[in-house]
C-alpha cells in the first residue's frame, strides 16, 4: 500500500481572507484536528479534535443533567417499517439513509437504517416506558453517531457520519413541552456564547426550514466570516405527531387516555467547524480558553551550555498546573521558532517564553495568541497573570465576534436593496416578512438566501420587505451553510 | 400500534439458584438497566443502566488517560476491500459483518462493513500518522458502538450492537508492545478487582481463543454463579500482522525503515452483565457502591399528621450530598415498604430509613443492600458511619466473590476427574496442559469447555491432564458465556 500522503510540516496556510475554504480544511488538518480517511465523507477525529469535542460534550453534558435529563442508549438501526410511520419524517430523512441490507451472511428480511436522528427508535420505547401522567416528563439525551448520507462533505460541517447528541422529552401538556424547547435553546445560546464565545441568534426557523416532522423548529444561528450563516444547534416542538405515528399515551389525571407531546434538541461536533472559522486567522487555530485542552504551553529557550531554563521551566510547569490546562514543550529536536508556529497553528491561548535572560531577571514573556501581544510578567506572578489573561483571550474572542456580528446584520426595507444585500453575501440582512413559504423560495432563487431564524410578530400594519404581502414576522435572511 | 408489554411492577424474581439466566434477564429488565427494543438483538439502555456504565466508562477512562493514552473518534464504516486485506482478522469477522449496500437512494459500488472492531481503519490511518520513530508510540483509545451479527442474544452478554472501548496503538518495538499489551491488561484487572469487586484470573488465551489477527491475545476471566467463565476484557499483541497489512512503517534511529508492532485491547459493556450476575440476589441488582449511581438513598416513613420527618430527612439529604451520590424518595404515592423493595431491586448498597421515632429519638437505621443487616445509628454520626460503610460494603462484595472463585477452581491432576468436573459446570478446573489445538478441541467435544486463560510454563517433565503429552502451560478450564 502507498503512503496517502506525505507528512504534514507546520508551514503557512493561505490567508484567511483570501480562500476561507482552502484555508478552512488546511486548519482543520494542520491543527491534527481531523485527518480524511478512505470512508467518502468520513473523518477520523484526532486526538487533539477529540479533546476539544469531550470539552465542549462536558460543557453541554453538565447543563443537561442540572437541567434534568439522564443520558440513555437506543439502537443505531430503525427497521424501515418503523421509519416509514410519520410522514413528513419519512419524506425529510429516507433520502439521505445508509442502508444494512445484509448481516451474518444472510440477507436481511427487512433493510435496517442507519439512524439519522432517534425520534422513531426512541418514541417507539416511549410508548412501552410511559403508561400515567406519574411516568411524565421523560427527560433523555443521548450521544451518539448518526449517519446522513450527504453528497459533498467538510470536515465538522458537513459529514456522512457526525457525533452528537440528541434529547428526547415526552410532557403531559403543550405547554410543557414549548417550555422544555426553549430552555434547551437557551442552553445551546448559553454554551455558544459563554464558552465557545460563539455569538448567535436564537430564532423559529421557517416552515421551509424546520425539522422534518416537527410543529416548530428553534435554532441558534452564528455567522461565519464569508457572511454565510451556520446553524449551530436546533430545538423541535414535535407537537403530537410521534406520539401518535409511535402510541405515546398516558392515562392523565383526569383519567383520560392522551398522546404525549415530545420534543428534541440535538447538537453536532458541527459546533466545532464554527468555533474554527469564527475564531481562526491567518496563524491557524484560536481557541476559546474554556475549551482548550492546553490553555497554556510553556517553550524553554535553552541556549547551548545552560542549564537553568529548564528547571525552571518545569517549577513554573509545577505551580501552574493545578490551576490550568498546561504543557511544558521540552522536545529538544525542535527549536522554539518552530515551536511557537505549531502551538500557534494549534491555537493555543497563552504562550510562555523562558529564556536564559528571563531566568536571571526572574520574568517570564507571556504571548497572546489572539492579539500577539506579548507582556513581561515577573515569575511571582505568573500564575495569577495567567488566570486574568485566559479570562481576557476569552472575552476578547467572544467581544471581536460579538462587533462582528453586529456590524454584517443589516435591517433591510427596501426590496432591491435586500436583494442587493443578499446577493453581496455580508451577512445578516434582517426585514419584515410576509412568513409565506413560496415568498422565502422566490427570494431563494433570485438571492441563493433563505430566512435562517424568525423573531416575531411583526408590528400591525407592516409589509413584507419582498412581496408587500401583509408581514407577520422579522427575519433573519442569509446563505448558509 | 398496540403497546408492546404491561408496565413493569416491581415483584418477586425467580430465585438466582433456581433459574439464573432467567432471573438475570429479570433483574436487567426491572432494574430498569435495559429494555428490549424491536430491533433484534439490539437493547435500550436505560437511564440507570446508563448512569452505571458512565461510571464504569470513567474509571476505565482515567486510568487511560494516567498511562498516556487520549481519546479519537474513528469511522463506523470499513469499505470492504480494506477489511479484506488482513487473512485472519477477514476469517475470524467476516461472518459477523453487517454490511451497508444501499446509501443515498443509490447502490453502493463498494460495500462497507459496520465496524465489528477497528484494527482496520485504525491502522490505515496510522500508516498516515507514523513516519519515522519520533511518531511512535501512537497510544489512543476510543469509545464507540461496534455491531457483531451474534445469533443468540442476551442483555449486555451478547448484543449485535454494543458499546465499549477500544484500545490502539503502535510502538517501534516488539518489547515494548508486549509491555503495553500486559500494561492495559492490568488497568481491566484494577477496574474489575478495585472497582466493580470482580475477582478476575488474568492470563493468555490458547490458539484456539485468541482474537483473529493476534499474535498473542491476554484476558481476564470472571467465573459466574453457575459455573460458567465470563471474558471480561481482551489484551492483544498484534505483532506485525496489522502494520504489514496496512503500512504502518517508520524510519528508526538506525535510518531504516521498519514495520511497527501494535496492539489493541478492548472492554465492553459486557462487564456489567457479569457483575450484575456476580454480584446480584434474589431481591434483584447488588451494585458495588464505587459504580452505584445513587449509593445512599434516603426512605422518609410517614405517620399520617407527622411533621417531623420530612424536614430531618431533608437535613440528612443536604449533609451527606456533599460526600457521597444519595437520593431522597420523597414521593407520596408509594408506600415505604414499596420503596424498599424498588432500591432492593436496583441494587442501592445503603438505605437510610427514618421515622417519627427515629427523630424523636435522634436517630436513623441503615440497612446494608449486601446483607440486609440494620444499624441504629445517631443522627450526628450518620455522615462519617455511611462512608465507612460503604467501604465494608464494597470489600464485603468482592470477598465474596473472591471466596466464590477460590472455592470453585479446582486443580485436577487425572483425565476422567479433570472431564467430570468440566461436565459437573462447578467452575474452573485447573491443570497442566500441553497448548495443542487439537487437544483442546478434543476437550471440548467431550466436555463442553475450553480453556478460558494459560499461565505458564508447566514445570519440566510433567504431561497433559488429557492427552498425557509434555505439559507446557497451566491452563484454567471452563464452559464460557
Amino acid at each position: 500500500m502507498q503512503k496517502v500522503e506525505p507528512k504534514k510540516e507546520v508551514k503557512t496556510i493561505p490567508p484567511k481572507g483570501a480562500d476561507l475554504s482552502e484555508w478552512y480544511t488546511q486548519v482543520c488538518l494542520r491543527a491534527q484536528l481531523v485527518d480524511y480517511t478512505p470512508v467518502r465523507g468520513c473523518i477520523a477525529l484526532r486526538p487533539y479534535g477529540m479533546a476539544i469535542w469531550e470539552m465542549i460534550q462536558s460543557e453541554f453534558d453538565k447543563r443537561f443533567k442540572a437541567t434534568g435529563h439522564q443520558n440513555a442508549y437506543f439502537p443505531l438501526f430503525i427497521p424501515e417499517s418503523l421509519l416509514m410511520r410519520e410522514a413528513d419524517h419519512v419524506e425529510g430523512f429516507a433520502p439521505e439513509v445508509a442502508w444494512v441490507t445484509e448481516g451474518g451472511g444472510e440477507k436481511l428480511t427487512e433493510r435496517l437504517a442507519i439512524r439519522p436522528t432517534s425520534e422513531v427508535i426512541i418514541g417507539t420505547m416511549y410508548a412501552k416506558w410511559v403508561q400515567s401522567h406519574r411516568d411524565l416528563p421523560v427527560l433523555i439525551n443521548q450521544w451518539c453517531n448518526v449517519v446522513r448520507w450527504e453528497k459533498a462533505t467538510r470536515p465538522f460541517l458537513r459529514t456522512l457520519e457526525f457525533l452528537w447528541q440528541e434529547g428526547h422529552t415526552a410532557h403531559a401538556t403543550e405547554a410543557e413541552a414549548a417550555q422544555e424547547v426553549q430552555r434547551m435553546l437557551e442552553v445551546y445560546r448559553e454554551v455558544a456564547e459563554d464558552v465557545l464565545a460563539l455569538p448567535v441568534i436564537k430564532g423559529r426557523k421557517s416552515d421551509n426550514e424546520k425539522f422534518a416532522g416537527a410543529v416548530a423548529t428553534y435554532a441558534i444561528e452564528a455567522l461565519m466570516p464569508d457572511g454565510k450563516a451556520l446553524q449551530a444547534g436546533t430545538s423541535h416542538e414535535l407537537g403530537q405527531h410521534f406520539a401518535k405515528a409511535y402510541d405515546i399515551k398516558f392515562t392523565d389525571v383526569d383519567e383520560k387516555v392522551k398522546h404525549a407531546w415530545t420534543t428534541s434538541w440535538g447538537v453536532s461536533w458541527r459546533i466545532l467547524g464554527g468555533l474554527i472559522m469564527a475564531h481562526g486567522d491567518d496563524r491557524g487555530l484560536v481557541l476559546p480558553p474554556a475549551i482548550a485542552p492546553i490553555q497554556v504551553v510553556i517553550v524553554p529557550i535553552i541556549k547551548k551550555g545552560d542549564e537553568s531554563v529548564l528547571p525552571a521551566a518545569q517549577r513554573l510547569l509545577d505551580e501552574l498546573r493545578t490551576g490550568v490546562r498546561v504543557k511544558l514543550d521540552d522536545r529538544a529536536e525542535q527549536t522554539a521558532p518552530w515551536k511557537f508556529n505549531e502551538w500557534e497553528m494549534r491555537g493555543v491561548p497563552l504562550r510562555v517564553e523562558i529564556g536564559p535572560r528571563d531566568v536571571a531577571e526572574g520574568k517570564v514573556m507571556i504571548a497572546r495568541r489572539d492579539t500577539f501581544e506579548k507582556s513581561a510578567v515577573p515569575m511571582g506572578e505568573a500564575a495569577a497573570r495567567i488566570a486574568g489573561m485566559l479570562a481576557e483571550v476569552q472575552n476578547a474572542l467572544y467581544a471581536r465576534a460579538q462587533a462582528y456580528l453586529q456590524e454584517h446584520t443589516a435591517e433591510q426595507t427596501e426590496r432591491a436593496a435586500f436583494i442587493e444585500a443578499l446577493k453581496r453575501q455580508e451577512g445578516f440582512a434582517l426585514a419584515l416578512w410576509c412568513g409565506r413559504a413560496e415568498c422565502e423560495l422566490d427570494i431563494k432563487a433570485e438571492s441563493g438566501a433563505v430566512t435562517r431564524v424568525m423573531q416575531g410578530p411583526a408590528p400591525e400594519g407592516t409589509t413584507c420587505v419582498y412581496c408587500g404581502q401583509p408581514a407577520r414576522v422579522k427575519a433573519y435572511f442569509a446563505r448558509s451553510y
